[in-house]
C-alpha cells in the first residue's frame, strides 16, 4: 500500500522548480524503495501569471497563503521563498497547526530561530531547514544526528561560494579583488549586489544557524564577529603565499566553558589543511568531535538542484518519522551564550600603507609592545608605480581583539602611516 | 519518563572499549535531550579474565554467546568481533528474534551482506553497520538517507589510512614503499602483517558495502578489480608530479545501465582534485549525484573512539527508528551486477626497466598501436646508480583493460624490457 504524502509549497523559484524536478525524477523510485507517494498539491506564488517551464501537472498554483494554510489534507509545508516577515507567518502558523515545515530559509532561520524552533518542540511537530546551510551538504542533519556521540568543540566553515570563488581566483590567478569580483559576476556566482556575501553577512546567517546545531538546539546569542573580503589585496595573497598560507573566508564557532565564539573574517590557513583546498564557488564544513576526531563535508553550496536535494531529504525524513522527538531536543531552551568580540583571541597579521622612511618598522613594534602583543616577523616593500610608498606586513603573535584594537589605533595616528593599518586574522590550528 | 535500551555486546576489543567510553560520557545529555538511557548489560568476550581498563560497573561477561541471545529483556545487539564465521551465526540468529544489530565488522558485511540483508528485511529489524566502512565518517547514513533525491553515478574513495600515509609519505618526502611501510608501522599506522591493506583487499571488502549503499541496498555480485600499491617506486612519484598528479589508492564504483564497474588501484589522479589533498591516515569519499554534483566526506577512517562514534550513532538511529522501513529497501532483492574487469576504460601511465638500448620507446609506441592503443606521451631516463639501464615513463589514451594487458603480454617479450612493465591508472574526470 502506497502511503500517500501532500506536499504545499511557498515559493516556485529556482529551489522550488528545483525540487519540482526530484520529486518527478524520484516519483517511481520512492514509491518502489520506500511505498511512499509525494504529491505538491498547492503552490503559492507571488505571481502565478508568470510562465514557468516545469512539470505543473496537479499543482493548484495561487497566491493566497491560506489555500496552502486551510487545506486539512496537506501534510508537510514547504517555505522557499525567502524573507523574514511573510515567511515567518507562515512557517509559525504551520507549526502552531502541527503542520511539518521544511525550510530552506537562511535569513528566517538565523532571525527567528530560536522562536520557532521553541514552537516546534512545544507542538511536538517537526520542523527542518537542512537547505538553508551549505546547500545540499547534509550537515545540519550530519551534527542532529550522525555525530550523536560526539560534542563538537570546534566548527569551521567555508560557506559562501561568492566569496571563496573570488579569494580562489585571487590567490590561483593573482587577480585583484575587483577582477575577481567582476569574473564572479560574469560566471554567475556574484549577484548583482554582493554585499551580503562579500560583508560576510550571509555566512554569519548561516553561522549562526550551524552553531544552533552545533549546540543541539540552542540558538546562541549575542554579537557575532563579522568581516568582509573587500579590502585583501593580491599582496596580501603574495604574502600568505611566502607563509606556505591561503586567505579563506572563515566562519569559525569553538565552544568554551563560558559560551561560543562564533566569529566571521577573512584568515590565513596553513596551505595543507583541508579548508585550504576548497577552491571556486564550493562550500565545506570541518569540525572537531571528542570521539569522531577532525570530520570534513565539502560540496555545492547553492543552485537549484543541490538545494533542492537537502529540501527532498527533509521531507524524506519526515515521511519517516526520522528523529527522536522531530529533531529538536526535550529540555527548554537555555541560554547559550556569544562570547564577547573583544575576548577573541588570535594570531595577526597586519598590513600597514607607510611613507617610506627609516624606522617605521621599529615604532609600530614598539608601539605593540605597549600593548603586550609581540611581533614574529616584520618586513617592508615599496609599492610598485607609487613612489616612497612602501607596505609593511607584521606578524604578530596570539593576542586579544582588545588589545589589537587599541595597539592598532595609536599606530594609525603615527605620521607616517597612510590610511589605516589592516588586519587578517591567522589560524593555523583548526 | 526515561527509555531503558538494552544493549548486548560481543567483542570488547579496540571498539568495544571506544563505545564503552561514549556511553559513559553522553550518559546525562543522551537522557536529557532525548529521554533514553542506554546500558550495556551484557558482553562477550573470548577471555573474561583479561583485565580491561574499563568503566565495566552493571556488564556481566560471559564466554557464551547464548547468555546474550537468549536474554529477551535485550533490545540491540552490537557485534565488533570481526571474523566471518561466529560472528555471521550471531548477527544471523539475531535477526530471525527480531532483534537489531549494529555491525561495525567489514568482512562479514562485504562477504555476507547479501544474506543479512535480505533476512533483516523479511523480518523487517534494523541491520546497521556505518562503522563498517570510513570509520567515524558517516557516508552510509548519508548515502541511505541524506542523499536520497540523487541517483549516485559516480564513488571515488580513499577507505585505507594504511595505504594512504605510505603514498602521502612517498609523494610528500621522496621515501620508497619500504621506507614508507617501516614508517608506518613505527607509528602505528601498519599492522604486523600488512597484506590485507597494502594489496587492496581491505579497500576492496569496504568498496563493496559503499557500492551496496549506493544501489540502494542490492549488494553487486561479481569480480572487483583489485590491486595494491606494493609496486610503486619513489620515481612513479616523480613521474606524477612533473604531470601535476599525485597517486592515490582509489576505490572506485561506477555506475552504469549493465551494472557496476568496481576496482581497487593506485590511480594517478590530478593534484587540485580534493581527493588528492586527503592526506596521511586520513579517509575520503567523494561522490557525484545527479541533484547535489559533487559532495567530499573526509575524516578519520580508524580508531578506537571515531569507530564507536559511529556505531554509537547506529544505536540512536534505532531507538529513533530512524529510517523508512529499517534502513532495506522494500522491494525484494533483484541482482546488480559487477562489469568484467576486461571492461574497464582507463587512460593508463606505463613503466618499464630496459636496457639502454636506441629505439625501445619506437618498438613499445607501435606495439601499443599494434592493439589499437594511442600513445600520448614518452620519455626515457636511466636509472641512477645502474649502468645500461634506463626506465620508459608511457602515458596512453583511454583504451580497455582487456587490450592493454595484450598488449603488455607482448611488449614484456622485447629482449630490451628488464621483467614485466608495471602500469598505474589514470583518472583525471573523477
Amino acid at each position: 500500500m502506497a502511503k500517500k504524502v501532500k506536499i504545499g509549497l511557498f515559493g516556485l523559484g529556482v529551489v522550488g522548480s528545483g525540487l519540482l524536478e526530484i520529486v518527478n525524477r524520484r516519483r517511481e523510485l520512492l514509491l518502489q524503495h520506500f511505498g511512499i507517494e509525494l504529491e505538491i498539491v498547492r503552490a503559492v506564488v507571488k505571481d502565478p501569471t508568470k510562465r514557468r517551464k516545469l512539470a505543473m501537472a496537479g499543482v493548484e498554483v495561487g497566491t493566497c497563503a491560506d489555500d496552502i494554510l486551510n487545506d486539512d489534507t496537506i501534510d508537510i509545508i514547504v517555505e522557499l521563498m525567502g524573507g523574514t516577515e511573510f515567511a515567518y507567518d507562515v512557517v509559525k502558523s504551520s507549526l502552531l497547526r502541527g503542520i511539518p515545515v521544511v525550510c530552506a530559509n537562511k535569513a528566517l532561520v538565523a532571525e527567528k530561530g530560536v522562536e520557532l524552533m521553541e514552537i516546534a518542540r512545544e507542538n511536538r511537530v517537526p520542523f527542518f531547514a537542512e537547505a538553508s546551510v551549505g546547500g545540499g551538504i547534509p550537515i545540519l542533519k550530519t551534527l542532529r544526528e550522525s555525530l550523536v556521540a560526539n560534542e563538537i568543540s570546534s566548527l569551521t566553515a567555508i560557506i559562501n561560494g561568492t566569496t571563496n570563488f573570488i579569494l580562489t581566483k585571487m590567490n590561483e590567478e593573482g587577480l585583484s579583488y575587483f577582477e575577481a569580483l567582476k569574473l564572479a559576476s560574469e560566471l554567475g556566482f556574484a549577484e548583482a549586489d554582493p554585499t551580503l556575501d562579500v560583508e560576510g553577512i550571509d555566512a554569519s546567517q548561516k553561522l549562526r544557524i550551524l552553531a544552533a546545531h552545533m549546540a543541539s538546539g540552542q540558538f546562541p546569542e549575542g554579537e557575532i564577529l563579522c568581516e568582509g573580503i573587500t579590502h585583501l589585496t593580491s599582496r596580501d595573497f603574495r604574502f600568505a603565499q611566502q607563509q606556505n598560507m591561503t586567505i579563506k573566508l572563515l566562519a569559525i564557532a569553538r565552544r568554551y566553558d563560558q559560551g561560543y565564539q562564533l566569529r566571521v573574517h577573512p584568515t590565513l590557513i596553513p596551505s595543507a589543511h583541508p579548508l585550504a583546498n576548497v577552491r571556486n564557488e564550493f562550500n565545506a564544513v570541518y569540525l572537531v568531535g571528542d570521539a569522531l576526531g577532525a570530520l570534513m563535508l565539502e560540496g555545492k553550496g547553492a543552485g537549484s538542484l543541490p538545494t533542492a536535494s537537502a529540501v527532498y531529504s527533509d521531507i524524506i525524513d519526515i515521511c519517516s518519522k526520522a528523529t527522536i522527538d522531530n529533531g529538536h531536543v526535550r529540555i527548554e531552551r537555555q541560554p547559550v551564550s556569544i562570547l564577547p568580540v573583544e575576548q577573541v583571541e588570535c594570531e595577526y597579521y597586519l598590513r600597514f600603507t607607510i611613507s617610506d622612511e627609516p624606522g617605521v618598522i621599529g615604532k609600530i613594534a614598539s608601539m605593540l609592545g605597549d600593548y603586550g602583543i609581540s611581533v614574529v616577523s616584520a618586513s617592508a616593500e615599496l609599492i610598485p608605480n607609487i613612489e616612497d610608498m612602501g607596505e609593511v606586513h607584521i606578524i604578530v603573535h596570539k593576542t586579544t581583539e582588545s588589545s589589537l584594537n587599541g595597539a592598532l589605533a595609536a599606530i594609525n595616528q603615527l605620521k607616517q602611516i597612510q590610511g589605516e593599518g589592516r588586519i587578517i586574522r591567522i589560524e593555523r590550528d583548526i
